[in-house]
């Protein structure tokens, strides 16, 4: 046995092992631990984004923004884990005359998850990210895969996660960091028996080779792969004629913030062709050529930034809208907008697909029926958002139907990057945006991903799992006999 | 092309169709329709009986039953799904200062189901049966694949659900069944571009077959399959002492019912060995000579119950303890109890799978460690089964936890036949019990398996779905910025 696959071998007993006590805390317990983790990362900040800006490139504000997101998601699914809405607790009591058991059942930890950390976020999707806190929430140990693009940022983090769980008192399986950075550990990790779950945020190989693996396990084993997407946004005729220079203004921004480095980025937009989208396209020029290249997160996404953009700049049918007026250096980006046709797009899979990074495709279409047709077309998304005024209406009330099928998130007269953290957000979407449209990644609805449901049936009240006691002990929300009230049961 | 596969595309062709209304009908509308397919079931309860007597040599006494529960199952997921919480309608409304956009989200229908029928359950888990009545619920035009053991039954059925579909309005692509019995129809069907997902309740080599099918698509789609399991049984020390003939008449008779061709069936009965278990197998050996051979479902079925029955019993350490004293019949039953030690039972991987049909396997252990050990090595099973008193207090409490991790449901001093249709029910179970130990097949939970969240961002009221909208047009209970109402929201 190699020491990768020792190391690999023993963090998932440790956590297997943990399993079976970390299930069982009740909400306040880990509810207290949560923040506690989300207080120390803040605490902490000034070493985190200084260590996070080194070894990413992004800038410190951002970084900022970032961490104090990650610390929300911490609070936030802490409380949410408190609440315990997530447990979906069901007590059917006995009907002797119907002859009909007393049957209880809740939602309960699935067991190890091994999270992927991602190289866009070293905070929000990395080894203190929002699918490790959504794990640890439904009360399921962790193994993290830190993301190698941010060693020192996922150690630095990684220690704050252990310390907060060694103050608590829970076990060191609860949390295990591995920092190898080869194809084969993560193999290894999907494929060992004792995962259950596995929480994935990158590219749509990456994802899909993970997914791959474990529907191919002797016993299968869920993935929540969230991968790329072009979150395409439809731009309408009566916006673009009233609001055409702050459409631009926000396209370019949203496509350019972190050098692109969104999995919401808006990366394919479309409209009606006509001679009255001139000076929107004008527009659209000025503000591109304005916008600096960036260093990119690391030499690797530059060098494919760069050769998916030349792709695609070279397809049938594609030109050069418009450019960054500054100088290609090596590792940076180069903010671009190309312009294609609905036909020339239709036909190049290549000009479909993501480009990680400022760049955008802007599809030109005959007309509106040529542009619903495109959406019609379209593969599985994250996001979808039309920009309309009143007198775009019935395209907005059709592209809405249409998008809704394809697409996590839908929004109107706006951006999609800037994912918010609150519950009502859907962060997934259809294949290949996700491999799994059912669950959210963002939010606290995150928890989700990670439970399973157990009933018992006609158990003695002191034998049965705390949460299904007679006597609320958590205090938690439950329906008992279809009724949802927090009260004690009694008999 | 061919006819089948022209069949099966213009089946679902239809259902996408219709999915694109079918999903937007409002709760109330859905529900009426199910209430009247509940009716319409019971007020040909005497036909249809007469039709599934014929094909599943079941007794009228039980398909009268089954009936009743399919009745019940239409009646209650559809009062489920005029509640609404399965919705899960969140609803954060905007915070400027805080940058928080307006977001409102929801569970919608996936899309077009597909539904396989199964053999041992002509009403209840075939064309009128739950995963097709949860799909409905959810808002999912189904296309059914009956079973070809019970065509005529089927036919029967189908055409009440196609009646009161064209009673209520909804359109044809609502319900279609596909009669072909060959093998290519049911793959044709997971294949289908346009199938959203799968349920399917039968053997562990089908069920695995169509997952397989199901996650090579490209683009993968979820495959509900109830499959196999042996619910295991524990019989502790204490328990056999003081209640063995109870348990011993229990046992039998859930072992025998509708000739064991149920999922549930106690397979697998596990106990530890000692001078003081001989009455209760005398008992056990009493109860089963006892019992009539009864004509199977199909020759199929009969016979791979006899070539299953045969090899378990020439296995390693493995010996008769009783069976029926009745003559073995062509296309019947011969309920029969096995007897063997852990060890024989752990060597060999055939005593271990399902025998479907009235045969039990009783595996006699050294001592509480080995009982324990044994509880540890299982695979995933539908149901696990403790019978203890309070002298077994110790051993309760470790094969709890244990089954935990193993099954969907645990029963206390009773038998796992019997699966009582109400919202706490979990009839799942981890692989190989099911392919998604996270969703039921039973109880009206069951519709989860066929919803996704999506989200709006920033749009007017008025051109929100309706559960979305400010007034809440359903009544549903939604959650507005964290409390749960059925209150209008004003903003």
């Amino acid at each position: 046995m190699s020491t990768l696959s020792e190391t690999i071998d023993s963090a998932l007993r440790a956590a297997a092992e943990a399993h079976l006590r970390f299930s069982q805390t009740s909400v306040q317990q880990r509810a207290e631990l949560m923040h506690a983790i989300a207080a120390a990362l803040e605490k902490n900040s000034d070493e985190l984004i200084a260590a996070a800006a080194k070894e990413t490139h992004l800038d410190a504000q951002r970084l900022l923004q970032e961490l104090l997101r990650t610390s929300v998601q911490w609070q936030q699914y802490g409380d949410a884990c408190e609440k315990g809405y997530w447990m979906h607790v069901i007590i059917d009591t006995a009907l002797p005359e119907k002859n009909r058991p007393d049957i209880r059942k809740y939602n309960r930890a699935l067991g190890p998850v091994v999270v992927f950390g991602a190289s866009n976020f070293p905070f929000a999707y990395s080894t203190p990210g929002g699918d490790v806190a959504s794990a640890i929430a439904a009360g399921c140990p962790v193994v993290v895969k830190a993301h190698p693009a941010h060693p020192q940022t996922s150690e630095l983090t990684a220690s704050i996660i252990r310390n907060c769980i060694a103050e608590k008192g829970f076990g060191e399986g609860v949390f295990s960091h591995i920092t190898d950075s080869s194809f084969e550990s993560g193999q290894l990790l999907v494929k060992h028996p004792l995962t259950a779950a596995v929480a994935f945020t990158g590219s749509l190989s990456g994802g899909k080779a993970l997914y791959d693996l474990a529907a191919a396990r002797p016993n299968p084993i869920p993935v929540f792969a969230e991968m790329g997407s072009v979150n395409p946004v439809f731009i309408l005729p009566g916006a673009v004629s009233t609001r055409g220079d702050e459409i631009a203004d926000k396209l370019v921004d949203s496509l350019t913030a972190s050098a692109g480095q969104f999995c919401t980025n808006p990366g394919v937009w479309i409209m009606e062709d006509s001679a009255e989208i001139t000076p929107f396209l004008e527009k659209l020029q000025q503000n591109i050529s304005n916008r600096p290249v960036q260093e990119m997160l690391h030499p690797g996404i530059a060098r494919q930034f760069h050769s998916r953009r030349e792709e695609v700049l070279a397809a049938q049918g594609v030109s050069l809208l418009g450019a960054t007026a500054e100088q290609q250096k090596e590792g940076f980006s180069l903010p671009t907008i190309a312009v294609t046709t609905a036909e020339a797009f239709r036909a190049a899979p290549t000009v479909q697909h993501e480009v990680f990074g400022p760049f955008a495709v802007l599809v030109k279409c005959r007309n509106q029926a040529e542009l619903l047709s495109l959406a019609q077309n379209l593969e599985g998304q994250l996001t979808g958002t039309i920009w309309g005024n009143d007198s775009d209406i019935s395209a907005i009330n059709q592209l809405r139907e249409i998008l809704t099928e394809k697409c996590g998130r839908i929004i109107f007269n706006g951006v999609p990057t800037g994912v918010t953290v609150t519950q009502a957000m859907q962060h997934g979407g259809p294949f290949p945006g996700t491999t799994d449209t059912r669950f959210t990644a963002v939010g606290a609805d995150a928890i989700l991903r990670f439970i399973r449901p157990v009933c018992y049936q006609n158990w003695p009240d002191e034998l049965l799992p705390l949460p299904l006691r007679n006597r609320n002990h958590s205090g938690i929300p439950r329906f008992i006999n279809g009724e949802l009230t927090k009260a004690d049961l009694s008999l």
